[in-house]
């Protein structure tokens, strides 16, 4: 699917297709093109009229790289990753999104939807969308913001689930709390290693080291830059957290064993204790007083009960059950 | 809540409320604008006449940013985090703090009040401030100050905290132990996570990186920028102390439940012993000779105590009890 | 085994020897020469005509030195390293391939076959191959973007053996599992620093720091870059995997055994009741009514097994076992 | 306490007090002052003559501030720590030394008497020291020399500790061995944050970075940063060696204690093992025809020695216990 | 000891002693002066005629210092350490060598025989050594690159002892086997800080930073910047695999342990359940109709085998013993 956007003198034109001839014919205005899982037909617009770098234009027609921006001086190809929480999947899934940024255009390509996109696109059916008389840059900056703002309720999602786990830990760990520990523990590196690489970029973006990015507009980026620390600053904390379950886990799962053997092992105790006295009773000297005791045997049960209640009472004021 | 105090000839006047005209009528005096959980239309000010840049306007009213400083030419803005402990809720909790600062202006923002504010205020009221004689950028230094001052007391706390917890792992450590030291270390890890940003900032305030500092300013900061090395260099010898207690917790818990199930099975394995006692004595042969004994029964007793007593001396003398 | 490829007006002449007149009589000409384990005359063209630095020489005809880049200003030389997955061992091996990189002229050399030399020279016998007319820096290019291409499969190759372990531990690890892990440790450790070095090589390649690779080759170079920086990338994760699958066994085999130990445990505590209550009923009071009883000693074992299963259920109830 | 020295044309005068004449008589003359816990009327100097920053003169006179080197261009301001192994408490004390280093002066600052500082004055005392003929720096060069040197005692008793430590541990470890540890590794920790910064400051002194340390001098302080980077290189060297004690100490507890473990469980087995045969023949069948054997409960004696023999033998062979 | 060559025009004289004279006659010649283990007298060369840095002297006579690389500008001091593997006491050794480097002299000094100077000496005796007539520079290459190169065989003889020792843990691990494993983590960690510094050394060699090398002679420095890139290389990986080791240790006594105490609870708990069966028919019931079979007390010992063997068949099925 294409849609083409033309602005120019504070009116945006939307078409459907590209042709040239639409490029040409308005010298001055500002070009936004989206390419959302383009047939091969509209993607030949990267190689003609664009002339695009054969390797930008491959990056971004194939799929999964990690993110980057290469300077080609007139424009600049960017790769980044929008994010989405899929709660049914309880994980959450990337898409890519790739810009090529000119002084006057705006080329974005991604393979299905992208919200960032969606809610640029219906701005520009309005005529409403203020970036697209100030420049490229501008726009570039809107849909970036865009996106990585829908990075935060993602990071609310997986803290979330990270606090799920700890109350299960602490609560009633089993056999798949390891497991979803160790979920938890992948998505959040995964998370990292996206959002790491990204911080650089928009840094890069921000510094005025491209020139198409006009000083006005890289001020912006210091704000989508600002954003990013948050979302890597987080990442990495979320890594202790999960780090820290797992130990929480681990020392949670080893005491609970180790109660339980302690607790096992008393009553082992106890019994080896009563042994003892039935055994005394059950030795055959000739001379054993209480054996002829009219209440012997019930004095025994009476003893049998004293010498648990004693080994209970003694074990629990030790601290040992 | 608004106060201005406007400096000029060594007299300081303060007004509840701002206008234009009498930021106008002083050309060369030296303002500093407080504005405490100010209402909209105070606000305003930052817009007009100041004309901040508005992503500076939006960060500066927006909640909980990361500490940063951003350099607009004519303007700095700063956002740093005041620290507080709160007795009561056993947690320090952070207060942000923004800042504009120009070559004849001060404006802070802040959502509740500030001690190191409030003792500025009161020395503006009495006329005393020697640094509104010196430029915004001193009276910016005098807060910035006064507030990095602050993050001692709560320091000391946290260490409090951690040298309690220390002794409670060496004494008695309990199920509530543990989550202490789980809440030490991320009140640490917090610490460390806010105070090692603003280091930064400072020390690119002390390095005469911004027009707005004049170098005999700069070198005051260098002061703070002391300060808060130190800040920094406390918490990450926290966070190898609460490591440290976590660790000596663990393996203290381990060790006493250890000790524990050996004591245990030392009176078991003493039980045992008796059970073969009666045992033998149980046994039916018919050619038995200590059956027949007077004093059989009372010698098996004997023996008995005799060989609990041997075992637990020798075990006590391996060193196994 | 010797192959000269001698490239001039679009026409690709191959040879099988190297003679100094074949390269001095075509002067606008590309030079490709592949030494394959050649032979001490063979190699003798490294000395002259080409007058290579003695020790580059030696390094290229010696055995295994790590990845690097040396610039002798004419030429540069190259040491990169292949993989390749050796199913029957299941271990990757590498091959190391040395490259001589001038204005003119590209050698290389290495000890057995490479599919990505092997590619290139079947595209140059067809006569098809477009680097050939682009430049020297194209054609190393063209290496070296086919080898690390290669190193894909090898990546996927070990992901599958860190998969099928990690099923392995979860679900039936045995003495091998560790030996396998440690194995699948080693060898990601050594892919890490095989890549490593070999990642830096590239970026300094593609950064236009040497004047025998064309800013237009550089950007292709680039290209290289990005997959390296992904099979770096993937070669920390398998790290990360790795190690989280050894911690993983260890804590699985922890489980298993202790959980071995506390069913073991209440095992012996139900014979233990059950000894106590033979016990009693061997006991040899004269009074002792149950021992009469027409039923006593059928009621004794309804009553063991009575003792069995309460223990058994309220041990279950409590999560012991 | 003040001394005051003046060293021109070779002759070296010392003066118990400083006035501002006996400086300004002498032009071409090198000043030494050094205020061991001066009043607050000797500290004045630093103010007046000498005009010091406000901020270095608080620094100075203020406790336990972080090493450090300021320039103030005329001068540098240096806080460095002298280190002393204090026997009786078991544990080393540093001191803080401040230096104000100008080109024909040196002011050395300190709260108790330190080595470094009396051996300088006595060489002084005498006309003995050399570098008060070469300049400040060469001064400053010769204490800090000492002062460094005098780490060396210091690591070395460190050193001890830790080896006494490691043979208690291997030999006889107890709970105090513990604590033992932990002060080690609380001291390593310690004297690594205090060397570490120091290295950092005599690093520049030795790059010829500040104006009043001429290049002939620094020459000098490299000699010292060599020594420097020894004391950080042993205090890394001495923090692993207190982790690998902490590590085999713990591993060397459980081994101990596990070991005790089984043997109790040993224990326990033959104990149960003879409990088992004195059941068989306490079994009241009719038809038991050991019962009626003339040596029956003497074989039964024989059969439980050689059973425990047995057993113990096959689990020593087994390598049990 | 003291040698001296001087070469010129192709001829390489060799003195025992060293005369200025001898110095001063020969203008264009090269001059090597190796002292090893010289006399007080012989070392005062250094002071005259050569006028060398006290520091440098002082450095260079005095023991164990670490490596290390000072600009004089008109030569350069170096420190590097030779290593050797000393079989019996199954340790490597360190021997300091000093060099002076000018542009027309090497002077080297060491405490006792080096293989690397040995051999330079042999072959200068019988005038053989290319490097003299190329500069003191190639000449110190020669020496270096040889002293280098005999670090192989120690980092085989370690690796060989890392091996043999991991043989060992999964063998048979005992006592020793830990000690092994600590003195083998010291020996790595020893090389690693030996290792790492002279690597830096010989980078700063060969990047042309000293006026003394020749751009010529720097790629051949260049050439043991590579083997040294190995040995730090090398000595990591042995890190790892020390450490891997350690850790398999660890496991595989705690595994051990673990299996010996899971097995002396199942030989427990089959003697448990023998004790129940004998305690049966240990009761006194009146009517227990076993007691009366003629072939009772058979049964129960056939009883007796048949409860061992099932347990002992259960207890292996589920694969608890």
């Amino acid at each position: 699917m294409l849609n083409y956007y033309r602005s120019s003198g504070g009116k945006v034109e939307c078409f459907q297709e590209f042709r040239p001839g639409l490029f040409a014919e308005a010298p001055g205005a500002l070009h936004w093109i989206d390419l959302e899982a383009p047939t091969v037909s509209e993607a030949s617009l990267l190689e003609d009229p664009f002339h695009f770098h054969p390797l930008a234009i491959e990056d971004c027609l194939a799929e999964v790289h990690h993110p980057k921006v290469d300077d080609y001086d007139d424009y600049i190809f960017i790769i980044v990753h929008g994010i989405r929480f899929d709660g049914p999947r309880d994980e959450f899934v990337t898409r890519e999104l790739d810009i090529f940024l000119g002084r006057n255009f705006l080329i974005t390509h991604h393979k299905g939807p992208m919200r960032s996109i969606t809610s640029a696109r219906e701005l520009c059916a309005k005529n409403l969308i203020a970036s697209l008389a100030r420049g490229a840059d501008f726009l570039a900056h809107q849909i970036l913001d865009q996106m990585f703002e829908h990075y935060f309720p993602t990071l609310d999602a997986i803290e979330d689930k990270i606090q799920l786990v700890q109350v299960e830990v602490f609560e009633k760990p089993d056999r798949e709390t390891l497991d979803r520990i160790f979920t938890l523990k992948r998505d959040v590196m995964r998370l990292r290693r996206i959002c790491t690489p990204q911080r650089e970029i928009v840094h890069r973006l921000s510094r005025g080291e491209f020139v198409v990015i006009s000083p006005k507009a890289a001020i912006y980026f210091r704000d989508i830059y600002d954003n990013l620390y948050r979302i890597v600053d987080a990442s990495f904390a979320y890594q202790d957290m999960a780090q820290g379950t797992l130990d929480a886990y681990l020392s949670s799962v080893s005491n609970r064993l180790n109660e339980t053997m302690k607790r096992l092992t008393v009553i082992g105790a106890i019994f080896a204790a009563l042994t003892v006295i039935t055994g005394v009773y059950g030795m055959n000297f000739e001379h054993m007083p209480e054996l002829k005791w009219r209440y012997g045997y019930w004095m025994v049960w009476l003893l049998m009960a004293a010498v648990s209640g004693g080994l209970l009472y003694w074990f629990k004021k030790k601290d040992w059950v």
